[in-house]
């Protein structure tokens, strides 16, 4: 376990609080906010699926704007499917956290996480608000009891932190996540929450989100199980509580904390993938030599989501035949006599032909929880890192086993 | 069980055969081969995988040319991934069967399902074929045998048979099919193999095979697991012995004999897809009122091949959250507020909010083998209907405990 720090409420300016609002029936913390003192400038990016959440409609709306104060989120409910009251809902969580924290409505993003195509307990969760802003703080304890409320099917809470200096001032990012499949038993999203002190402007932070969201190994880069929920939402709040130097175009400061985000999306989406669903090993597929940046992708995307090659991570068996199979159906230019194929650090096919390599030692290594599949295409200089995980009976337990 | 009868014999100037040339380890039947008595026309199809075995290479320059004398098929071994020996192994199954039934190499399509890597034991098939080519017979022994000898994982074998009238004569179409996982535990391949005594020009035989392929239901609208085989292969022979006036343009006859030759495709795709590795439910998903046929097929899809529908029927949970979410992350265009979900016959949802149902009552209902999933676009004319199946602990331990 890494030891216990603070994430949202380490940068300045910033504070979180976690609480009860009584969703759940298992009387765990389900509602969380997160509030910069001051406006924030913000950049946000939502699910691609065409059936959204009422909260990711209305907060594509209010983050559009540019500034945000609050980010709001209730556990159990996922606020999907519900039609106009769902809006109606969604907009309301808005204007009671804005009246609580002194704000603007259109300046609080609002997230919901849990069941599908129920309406949310309203009264409960206005109440809730209004209390939970009351502990609201940049302690430990706050900081941990949000990264807590956001949980639904998730086995620990997910958090990270960096500090960079940009000349001589220290900023500050923190961030904290929930998700474990894609979409959980009927219960939907990955939602992460970034907060920084940084100055600046909100054109480059949302080059910069975006790119730290397509990072090697960041979020578009993760598959649990090829399933994309309703309301995936990630949001950062720049409050340029630090003082450094605003940044207001894409020099050396900007190449900083544009980093610094991309690690910071890294390792919570590394978070995430590693409590997916049932799981039993990460797998960490590198694809280089690709034509293209995309069939990169494509491939890596192809082998971190096919059955068989899950199933066979699963039972550590080095079955390289598998590899090749999904490179090949994945659409991008593929050329078995220029493919390398890689098990850990064993080359097991190269050239269009399996090597002689004793599959006791891959499979042993593949035993490891962190499994990496390498596939290197000989045709240019396309690459992409992508993190999937094995399928395990302890997943159909959990998705076929839950009723609704 | 269906009663015995004759497949790709039955059609007038077939004969086929079945044997043991020992490459399983079990003993089974491992090759087969099927003999048109005269040249005939023939049409095929192979995988879109852009890493294939050596026989499809072979095979497509083969069927390229437009007559066929036979089909030789192996079981055991795929000859995927074998370089040049592999294709020379190819082409000497084509020699030996050639040689055997006294026809032209050329006019060979060879096949072979199995194991990805290894090359064949190329001795024993070449003696197997000559020993075999004995056995050649067009009784009901003959035919079943051979059926028998291309299975690899599926627990039985999969034949059809059509009669239909062109004028005064009948024309016979039979077919046979393997195929369990789209990739068996380190085996590849569907194979279908149809013959037919219609007269039918070259090119109305390849555009009835594509249309027949691309039906609904059929051999391009079925996943097991979404992985594709590295050797895919269908092809049909139609020699012309049934005398019928011969089908030279797109008139009525070519549509009964289309007609004929999709449905037979329905029928063994349908025991393909029922014979789907660990599966205890076929999932038939109809997609309408999407807004382009192609919308239709990417919903269709997307729903059959999530994890997270396939589990929740394989635990008969009317989840229909999951059915939104697969629609809706298809990349088609969807309107939840248009959108009518039906699971068996029950309405779920309507137009954007779940409908009042008894979730015991559907639950129960999805009990049956075969679940109908209705997906209703309400934006347009384009439907699909794809067959999916259920994803089981069962699958789990046939693709992971399995050791290459």
């Amino acid at each position: 376990m890494k030891k216990q720090q603070r994430s949202v409420t380490a940068p300045r300016g910033f504070r979180a609080a976690g609480g009860v609002c009584g969703i759940k029936a298992s009387g765990n913390d389900d509602l969380a906010m997160i509030v910069s003192d001051v406006p924030a400038r913000c950049a946000a990016m939502f699910t691609t699926n065409a059936v959204v959440g009422a909260p990711v409609i209305v907060g594509r709306q209010h983050t559009r704007r540019g500034t945000m104060r609050a980010i709001v989120c209730n556990s159990g409910v996922a606020n999907v499917a519900t039609g106009q009251q769902g809006l109606d809902n969604a907009i309301a969580m808005c204007q009671t956290t804005a009246k609580a924290i002194g704000g603007d409505p259109y300046q609080i993003l609002p997230a919901s996480t849990g069941v599908i195509g129920h309406q949310l307990p309203i009264k409960k969760i206005l109440t809730g608000i209004t209390t939970v802003a009351k502990q609201l703080d940049t302690g430990l304890a706050a900081d941990a009891s949000a990264a807590q409320a956001i949980l639904t099917t998730d086995t620990r809470p997910k958090s990270a932190l960096r500090k960079i200096k940009l000349g001589q001032t220290t900023v500050t990012i923190g961030g904290i996540a929930k998700g474990s499949g894609m979409i959980a038993p009927n219960m939907a999203t990955m939602l992460v929450f970034i907060t920084t002190d940084a100055d600046i402007a909100t054109p480059l932070l949302r080059r910069a989100l975006k790119d730290a969201v397509n990072a090697d190994a960041s979020f578009n880069r993760i598959s649990v199980d090829s399933d994309t929920s309703t309301s995936d939402t990630i949001a950062v709040m720049a409050n340029g509580q630090a003082g450094n130097l605003p940044i207001r175009k894409r020099d050396g400061d900007y190449e900083k904390f544009a980093a610094a985000l991309a690690d910071i999306c890294r390792d919570l989406a590394y978070q995430v993938i590693a409590d997916g669903e049932g799981l039993e090993h990460v797998i960490h597929v590198t694809v280089d030599g690709a034509a293209t940046q995309a069939d990169a992708l494509r491939v890596a995307r192809s082998v971190a989501d096919s059955p068989l090659v899950k199933t066979a991570v699963h039972g550590c068996d080095p079955n390289w035949g598998r590899l090749a199979m999904a490179a090949g159906k994945s659409g991008a230019k593929v050329d078995p006599t220029k493919m390398t194929l890689r098990i850990g650090k064993t080359v097991v096919f190269r050239n269009g032909k399996p090597t002689r390599f004793d599959p006791k030692v891959v499979s042993k290594s593949m035993k490891s929880f962190d499994v990496p599949l390498r596939i290197t295409l000989g045709l240019g200089e396309g690459s992409c890192i992508f993190l999937g995980c094995d399928l395990s009976r302890e997943y159909i337990t959990i998705n076929a086993d839950y009723h609704t």
